[in-house]
C-alpha cells in the first residue's frame, strides 16, 4: 500500500514523522504519527500505540505529552492513529463526543457508520500492515498500547482482545464501563445498534471477566478529573480483575484533572512500564 | 494591584496557573501563567523567565516545551507573559511578525504603538510587582530568563541590560541582530521609528559591545532552521561575546528546525543550565 509523508521533524534525538495513506477497511484516507527513537539506528525497536481521546488526532499527544522524551530515552517506537476516519463525505455528529474523532476504537454495524467506522479493525489489522512495509525498524513482536479516556478504553479492550499481540498496557483516565455510562451508550448505541451480546466486546468491564492477560495494566486516574465520576467510574472493572486475576495497577492522582498537563505529569512512569516488558 | 486567576492544574507536582491583571504600563489586560513548583512547598525558590515568540501567548511553553518537568526536578518558578499587548482597541498589523503577538520587548516611542506596546517596561517593573506581591514564593532576588527566536531576542537583551536583575540567561533559535535582519528591521521602524541610536538598546549585537555580564549565555541552534540564513545570523553577536570578554556557548543542532519538537529536545539543559547558577 502506498504511503505519504507529509512532515517530519527531528526529535529527542529521533524523528517524529506523519503519514497519509488510503485505508480500505475505513474507505478514506487516514493520518497518524509515528516517533521513531534514536535507537532505531541499530535495529529493530519495540512498538508502543498510543490511543487519543474523544476529538484528538495524532497531534495532541506528540505535541502536549512529552512521550517522546520517554521514548527516546527507552528505545521505543510510538505510533499514534487518529481517533476516528475524517472528511467530506464521512458520516459526522454534532456533538464533541460522536462520528468524527469518536470513533471508540469499535467496527460499526449500523448504517451510516458501518461504512467507515472500523477503528478496531483499521488499529489491529490494517495499521500493523502499513508498519511491516514502511518501518522496517519496527519490531512487531514487541508491541503495547496505551491510551487517554476514550483511548484509555481502546488501549485495554484491543489489548484483552489481543493478548498476544499488545504485550503490555496502560491508561490514563480511560472510560472501563462504556456500556454504563453515558459517552459509551451514546457510542454504542448510534456504531452498534441496541444493547446486545455484541456490546460486550467493546467493554473492559465485561472483557475482563472472559478473558485476562499476563500484563500488569497500569491506570493513572486525576482525582480532580470532571468527567470521573460520571463517565470514569473503574469500580466494577477493578472487582472484576481482582475476581477473575487480572493484574492491574489503578492509581488515584490528587488534584489532577482530565488534561494533558495531567498525562504529562506521568507520561515517564507509562512509558517506563512498557519498556520494562518490550525493552529488555 | 489586583490580579485575577483565570485557570489552575496540577502539574508534576506543581501547580500551572493562568492570571489576568491591568497593566498601567501597557494600559490594557495582560495574561500571564506560572508554574509553581513542588519546592515552593518549603520555601521561596528562583524565578526564571521565558519569553515566547512571535505569534505566541504562554500557552505555547506550558502545553509543548516540558518545561515544568525539569522545572518541577530544578526547583525553580517559571513565569511565561504575553508577547504584546492584546484586545480589541489595541494597535495590530496584518502580518504575524507586527503587532498583536509581536511586540519584541520593546517600549515603542512611535504612534500609534507608543500608547500600549511597552513589553520592555512591562516584563522588567510592572510584572515584577505583580509577582512581589502576588507569589511569595517567588525570590525576587534568584531571576534567570530565556527565550525562543524574538523571545531569544528578548532573553538576551533584557539580561545585558539588567544583569544585576537576571543572573542567567539562555535562548533557543534567538534573533540576535535584529536590526540587521528583516523580522527585526521592519519592527524597529514600526515602533522605534528610522535608525537612530536607540535601536541599539535592542540588539544584542549591539549591547553585548558595550556591556557584558558574568553569565554563561547558552544558546541552541537548529541547522535545519528554516529561519536560520535570513532572520538568525549568529556570526557577529558571537564575534563581540568573544571580542569583549561575553562568556557564550553556541551549539549548532543537526536536523532540527524552528518548532517547538526542538526546543522539547534541549530543554532540559537549558533547565539545568539555568538551576546550576539560581538553585544551588
Amino acid at each position: 500500500m502506498s504511503l505519504t509523508q507529509v512532515s517530519s521533524w527531528t526529535n529527542h534525538g529521533g524523528t517524529l514523522s506523519v503519514h497519509e495513506h488510503f485505508s480500505n477497511v475505513t474507505s478514506c484516507a487516514m493520518q497518524f504519527a509515528v516517533f521513531t527513537p534514536p535507537q532505531a539506528a541499530g535495529g529493530p525497536v519495540p512498538v508502543l500505540w498510543y490511543l487519543s481521546g474523544l476529538t484528538c488526532t495524532w497531534a495532541n499527544v506528540m505535541e502536549k505529552s512529552g512521550i517522546q522524551k520517554y521514548a527516546a530515552e527507552h528505545g521505543l517506537m510510538i505510533v499514534a492513529p487518529d481517533t476516528s476516519p475524517r472528511g467530506e463525505g464521512i458520516p459526522d455528529a454534532e456533538g464533541y463526543d460522536l462520528g468524527q474523532g469518536a470513533g471508540f476504537y469499535l467496527s460499526a454495524t449500523q448504517a451510516p457508520w458501518d461504512r467507515h467506522y472500523k477503528m478496531d479493525d483499521y488499529i489491529t489489522v490494517d495499521l500493523p500492515w502499513i508498519l511491516a512495509e514502511h518501518f522496517p525498524k519496527a519490531d512487531l513482536k514487541r508491541q503495547g498500547i496505551m491510551g487517554h479516556s476514550m483511548g484509555g478504553h481502546g488501549a485495554i479492550t484491543l489489548h484483552l482482545k489481543n493478548m498476544d499481540t499488545y504485550k503490555t498496557c496502560s491508561a490514563f483516565a480511560p472510560i472501563l464501563s462504556p456500556a454504563r455510562v453515558p459517552w459509551g451508550r451514546q457510542a454504542f448505541e448510534t456504531y452498534l445498534g441496541p444493547a446486545s451480546p455484541v456490546w460486550e466486546a467493546y467493554d473492559a468491564t465485561e472483557l475482563v471477566q472472559k478473558r485476562q492477560s499476563q500484563a500488569n495494566i497500569l491506570i493513572d486516574q486525576g482525582e480532580a478529573d470532571q468527567f470521573l465520576t460520571e463517565q470514569l467510574d473503574a469500580g466494577l472493572f477493578l472487582m472484576h480483575c481482582r475476581n477473575h486475576g487480572q493484574s492491574a495497577t489503578y492509581r488515584f492522582q490528587p488534584g489532577y484533572d482530565h488534561s494533558y498537563y495531567f498525562i504529562a505529569s506521568f507520561m515517564g512512569d507509562h512509558i517506563a512500564h512498557h519498556a520494562s516488558v518490550l525493552a529488555t
